[in-house]
């Protein structure tokens, strides 16, 4: 056209070129997911061995979760004894009708809030288009038990202890508000869960967060204050009253 | 220890299967880095092809640096014209004595600024150790015209010409300053040239730079004004007196 005209150049040969560049990228690109695949496959056995020994840990996933130092904001007291009864965390690839991408599933113990054993969140892209679609459990609440609505009761037994002060938790939505929208794009908590939580729990179980801001770095385990001030960042103090009243 | 005990809790179990999941995936990293080697060979003689072409195309280098909107930044007016003589630009990896890295090399035409027909940067990491060690060619700069002293005294024939007026040029350092300076840190000069132009010089060269703030996003081909106010990306104006005065 005009414009390679005036330049007097002829780009064909240069483009030829970088197509077959970017095929062998693409090739690359490729492998990488089948690898990426494959070992997948290898971690699953693992991955399974390392869920049931977490579902023996109390409260495993509740501390867990609240030691990632940014998806804890995403968490509010009242979500604490309703998390309590999270056993099973599980994040799986997805594959299937041309759709691929993550699940989350949380299972949980018989508990005063919903009567769902598992809830999960699913994240997937379409591979010809690249469209995202998501997929989320809903939720039965038992009446007066619904976490997302603002205001509900939340645990009838916790009232008025002292936890988490220094929170202006009204502000916080509850965590499970998460199953309720279908976000357009994927979200940080589905990141938060996948790429820092799931690649190393105990880690952050341990409160070993390195991204945090430090000021709980030393705050250790086993300091089991019957009811005290230090349960900011969802301490131990919850090992007294942890894994029990279910199945 | 002390903690452990407190919370009554044997965390070996679930150390060993995280150990073993690490394991997997510091050997699906390793096979990654394989596959990516392994590609990088099999695109090396599509590379070698593409700088002979480009090597072709009158002011190739010098306008696709100069359509990267963040690495037109680190170039002056005053290294248009020893850039022109750029013929030219490979990224390399170095795999040596235990050092893994890139190695960035620019060949030029016989021409008024230095001595040199090629000067390279090169960035490697100790396997072992993870140190960055930068290496860098000196220029031999002809009397007078080093580039990267302050006021050196750039092109004779190009003085006075309007090109290029918006930018406060004086206080542009030369892009031959990063041949001179050993970062601690990978440059992001590097950076842009691997992950952006090397990937695709032609489409730089077109000036379809995505990340670009989207001004000069219809500044086409081909509008060879003369000498006029549509210069500020290094656009196609230089292609009059392109690529001669050299060899």
């Amino acid at each position: 056209d005009m414009a390679e005209e005036d330049v007097d150049q002829d780009f064909t040969e240069l483009q030829e070129v970088e197509d077959k560049i970017r095929a062998l990228t693409d090739e690359l690109e490729e492998k990488m997911v089948e690898l990426d695949k494959e070992y997948s496959k290898k971690k699953r056995p693992l991955f399974d061995e390392r869920i049931k020994i977490c579902s023996k840990i109390p409260n495993f996933w509740l501390n867990t979760l609240l030691n990632h130092s940014e998806l804890q904001e995403y968490i509010n007291t009242s979500d604490y004894d309703c998390l309590r009864h999270l056993k099973i965390l599980d994040v799986q690839d997805v594959d299937q009708d041309g759709m691929q991408g993550t699940r989350y599933s949380f299972t949980f113990t018989k508990n005063p809030f919903f009567d769902n054993q598992m809830i999960f969140k699913e994240f997937k892209y379409n591979k010809e288009s690249g469209e995202l679609v998501v997929d989320t459990s809903p939720i039965n609440w038992k009446d007066g038990c619904n976490l997302t609505l603002k205001g509900a009761q939340s645990s009838k037994e916790e009232k008025g202890k002292g936890k988490r002060e220094a929170t202006e938790d009204n502000e916080v939505q509850s965590f499970f508000c998460w199953f309720d929208s279908r976000e357009e794009t994927e979200s940080p908590i589905g990141d938060w869960i996948r790429e820092d939580i799931w690649k190393d729990p105990f880690k952050y179980f341990c409160g070993d967060d390195d991204d945090e801001d430090g000021e709980e770095d030393d705050e250790g385990e086993g300091e089991e204050g019957e009811d005290g001030e230090d349960g900011e960042e969802g301490g131990e103090e919850e090992e007294e009253d942890a894994g029990e009243g279910d199945e």
